[in-house]
């Protein structure tokens, strides 16, 4: 897992082996079984998780209790409440593994603290929120759209890992279609 | 427009007289007529603006024609295409001036460059963007949820200045509500 981390750290900057064990030492280990819950709704979120394995939802759950999928989190992503976490608020979202996860945990603190120390982390964590503010504008427009093909089509640009890996009941909530829309647009059985 | 917008970078961390001004030098200021398009859907957008006075939309326009708002942008507030923006893409939205404005704008590598030197703002820009998610998030969510009325308490959280600022019609576009929808729930006179 070590390795895979360094990995997806130097996507942005090389960063020395020294440098990389001290980052690493800000950040723990955990194992998730499947449907596990990590933040709930109400929830004080101070930790964000990055995936080494499986795969996690982000759903806002509705009044009446029907679930609505925000956005997925698999191998190599991070997930969090981010409005709770960068804001110090209860969560709003409900985060659930799909599957048995290895995840690492970092604090909102310690957050801070390797941005303020290491350039490069400060560097990396801006691309990194970066990155996912311009998928989250995507996910709008393509809502806003309000066609299914074109949900569809961005969902596979944005996980194409996660086609046949998860069940077509949860692709077909996060893209707010039934399961016979969905069998139609991607062309496949239900 | 100097001392609003060093108030403003100051909101992060205080900035010594010298290093202001020469972080002042990397914008340029530029006055932007009432409905004039700073950014057209198609165009690559290199370019982000700060508002020092005056209020800009960020729509998508469908193919039918119809255009769907995304967000705004008052006083204080960055706009851009940030998905384009931050990825050197063709905008798809289309950011228009609501009102006489004024700005500064920034250009992306200028940008990247200001974050390299100077810690001070590489720190503000990653708050600046971690704060955009949060909201984008909210909206996502209270979109999702499809309640007109949570939708409108958002908005008037986000965008107190606003109200009674912007034509109806505006806002009802940006709520994807009718008129007679939104002065149901403001409890206003169309």
């Amino acid at each position: 897992m070590k390795e895979q981390f360094r990995q997806h750290i130097e996507q942005t900057s090389p960063i020395s082996e020294e440098t990389f064990d001290y980052i690493f030492t800000f950040f723990k280990a955990k194992k998730i079984r499947k449907n596990s819950i990590i933040i709930d709704n109400g929830d004080l979120v101070s930790h964000e998780f990055w995936v080494s394995k499986g795969c996690l939802k982000a759903s806002y759950i509705l009044e009446d209790g029907k679930e609505k999928i925000i956005r997925f989190a698999v191998e190599d992503w991070w997930v969090s409440d981010y409005d709770a976490y960068f804001k110090n608020k209860p969560a709003t979202l409900t985060i659930e593994s799909l599957e048995d996860c290895e995840v690492l945990v970092l604090s909102f603190n310690d957050r801070e603290k390797l941005c303020k120390e290491i350039p490069e982390m400060s560097y990396f964590f801006r691309k990194k929120i970066e990155g996912a503010y311009a998928a989250f504008q995507k996910r709008l427009v393509s809502m806003l759209s309000n066609d299914a093909r074109q949900h569809y089509e961005i969902f596979t640009q944005q996980y194409p890992m996660l086609i046949g890996r998860l069940p077509k009941s949860i692709i077909a909530s996060y893209l707010g279609i039934t399961r016979e829309t969905l069998s139609r647009i991607s062309n496949t059985p239900l």
